[in-house]
C-alpha cells in the first residue's frame, strides 16, 4: 500500500515495527520477508520508530493484523495527533467484542474520522503495478472522497460506496471462505464442487452481514464477490493455501507454526463463529471449518456433512 | 451428461450425430473428440440414429450447441412424440430472434414441458464423477421435481429454483464474462484486475436480465456467479481459452478456425450486444467485447476504455 500511495502522493513514510527489519528494507530497498521481489522506491521512507512516522501525519494508514491491531494502536496512540483521520486496510472481527478494525482505530486512538478500503487487491499484485479497483467507504464522506482524489491513479481506481459496515464486514468475512477454497482444492473436488461452496458461501457471509444491518448489494460488488474470487482462486491468497494444506490432512498447528505472514481467516472463522451463534444467524459453512480447525474435525466428512445438509430448493435456507 | 443420468437412471441412449463417430465411441467406449480420458460405461447406448434414440423416450435431454440447436430439432422433431418432457442445457440466445433455448424446443418441436438445468458443472468434471451442484428451472415444477428426484445422486445434487427465466439467461449471459476473464488473463492483467472485471460483469448481466423479468437473486446464486466462477476460472473453459488467445493477440477467425468445440460466448456476445441496444440497457464490457471480436478494435484498448469509464461510485450507473 506504501507503494501505491507513493505513486500519488509525496511523503509516504513505512513504520516498521522491527527495528532490524526496518533497517534492512530501507537500506536494500526490498522487503525479503513479504515482497521479496519487488523493490521498494526511495520516495518511501521506511522507519523503525512509530513516532517518526507519525509526526505531522496527514492521514494514517492502518495496515496491521487484526489480532495485534488493538494492541499496536494503543503503544503509539501518543504519537498520534487527535485528528488525523485513519484509512484502514485491516480485515478481521476481534474475538470477544465482536469490534470491526475501525471500531478498534476509535477506541485505542479517540474519535476520529476513519475510512475502509477494500476489494479485491493482492499486495503482490499492488506492488507490481499491476491494476486494481477498490472502494472506500466510512461515516466521513469527505474522507472517502478525499482518499479518492489522493489515490486514484490509472492504475489503481478507487469506487466509494456508502455501506461503510457492509464493506468492512465483507472484507474480514471472506478470509473464512478463501480457507474453504481452499480445503476443497486440497480435497480434490474440482471446480464444480468449489463454485458451489462458494456460491453457498457468499449467500452465508452476506446473511449474517445484513443481519447486521450491512446492504446485500455491497456482497455483490467488488468488496464482496470481487475479492472473494480473488482471495479464493489467486495463488497468492494465505488463507486459500491454509484450508489447501488442511485439506491435504495437515493439523492447524504445524501450519501456522510455519508461516510467517498471517492468515486472517482463522482468527476471523472463531470470531464468526461465536458471533453468528450469538446473533442466532445459520452459517454452516462457517461451522464446519470451525470443527475442522478447532474440533479436530475431519475436513472430507466436514465437506460431506456441508454437501448433505443443503435444502432442497436453491433459496431455502 | 449421459454419464451423470447413468448413474441414476435405467435406459440411457446418447445420440451422436455423426454416425461414425457414434459407432466409433460405441467400439471403443471413448469419446476420443471431446472426453479423451473418460471410459463410457457399457450402460449408456451409443447410437447414430435419431429415431432409435428419440423412440418411446420418457425425456429428452437437449445438448447441442445454440447456433445449431433449432435446425437440429427440427430435423428430428417426427421422431419426437407429442408429449414427451426436455430437460436443456443449451447456453445461448438466438440472433435476430433472441429465442432462449427453452423457446426455440417449444417452437421445434412443438408445446411440451421444458425444465433448464444450469449451475457450475464442467463436463470433464462432471464425467470424472467429481461432486456438482446445479439448479433446475422451468414452468412445470412437477418436471422439475421429477428431475430432481430422478437425478439427484451423492456427487451430483440438484436444487430446484423458480426463476427459469433468470437461470436460463445467466446460463447463456456468464459467457459473455467468460471471453472477458480470458481476455485478462492474455493481457497479463492480474488477479486483481479479473475480479474487478467479472464484478462489473455480473452487475452488467443482471441489469439486462432483471430489465428482461428475470430475478436478481438468480444470478447470486448457483447458475449466476457459482456458474461465473467456475467458467472464468476452469482451466476446462472454452470461452476463457477464447478469450486469453485473444488477449495474446490472435484473430478470431484463427481461433475458431481450430477449435473443436464451439465456444457459446462468442455467438452470445453477437446476439446479446444487439438485445441490450433493443432493450435500451447499457451493457459496456458487452459492447467491447464485441468491438474486438468483430470489429477489429485491439483488446488492451478496449480494457482500458473499460476501465477509464467506469463511475466515481460502486453503485453508479
Amino acid at each position: 500500500m506504501a507503494m501505491v500511495f507513493a505513486r500519488s502522493a509525496g511523503d509516504v513514510r513505512l513504520w516498521v515495527r522491527d527495528p532490524e527489519h526496518a533497517r534492512a528494507i530501507a537500506e536494500s530497498r526490498c522487503n525479503r520477508r513479504h515482497l521479496p521481489e519487488i523493490r521498494v522506491p526511495e520516495s518511501i521512507r521506511v522507519v523503525g520508530d512509530a513516532e517518526e512516522a507519525l509526526q505531522d501525519a496527514e492521514l494514517i494508514l492502518a495496515a496491521v493484523p487484526s489480532v495485534y491491531l488493538r494492541d499496536c494502536l494503543s503503544r503509539v496512540a501518543p504519537a498520534v495527533a487527535a485528528d488525523t483521520p485513519v484509512l484502514s486496510v485491516v480485515k478481521g472481527i476481534e474475538f470477544g467484542s465482536f469490534a470491526r478494525p475501525s471500531q478498534i482505530i476509535v477506541e485505542a486512538l479517540g474519535p476520529r474520522p476513519v475510512a475502509i478500503l477494500s476489494g479485491p487487491s493482492h499486495a503482490e499484485e499492488l506492488a507490481r503495478g499491476l491494476p486494481a479497483s477498490v472502494v472506500v467507504a466510512g461515516s466521513s464522506q469527505p474522507l472517502c472522497e478525499a482518499v479518492q482524489r489522493a489515490f486514484s491513479h490509472e492504475s489503481f481506481r478507487i469506487y466509494t460506496n456508502s455501506d461503510a459496515l457492509g464493506v468492512e464486514l465483507a472484507g474480514a468475512l471472506k478470509n473464512i471462505l478463501g480457507i474453504a477454497a481452499g480445503v476443497c482444492d486440497g480435497l480434490g473436488f474440482g471446480d464444480n464442487a468449489k463454485a458451489a461452496m462458494l456460491t453457498r458461501g457468499l449467500a452465508e457471509i452476506a446473511r449474517l452481514a445484513v443481519h447486521l444491518g450491512a446492504r446485500q448489494g455491497t456482497f455483490y460488488g467488488l468488496a464482496g464477490v470481487g475479492d472473494l474470487i480473488t482471495t479464493c482462486y489467486s495463488p497468492f491468497g494465505r488463507n486459500r493455501s491454509v484450508g489447501e494444506r488442511i485439506g491435504r490432512g495437515e493439523t492447524l498447528a504445524a501450519i501456522l507454526e510455519g508461516m510467517e505472514n498471517v492468515a486472517e481467516g482463522v482468527p476471523t472463522i472463531r470470531s464468526v463463529h461465536a458471533l453468528a451463534a450469538r446473533a442466532g444467524v445459520d452459517m454452516p459453512i462457517t461451522g464446519e471449518l470451525h470443527a475442522v480447525l478447532f474440533e479436530g474435525k475431519n475436513a472430507r466428512a466436514a465437506v460431506v456433512d456441508l454437501m448433505v445438509r443443503m435444502p432442497k430448493d436453491e433459496w431455502e435456507s
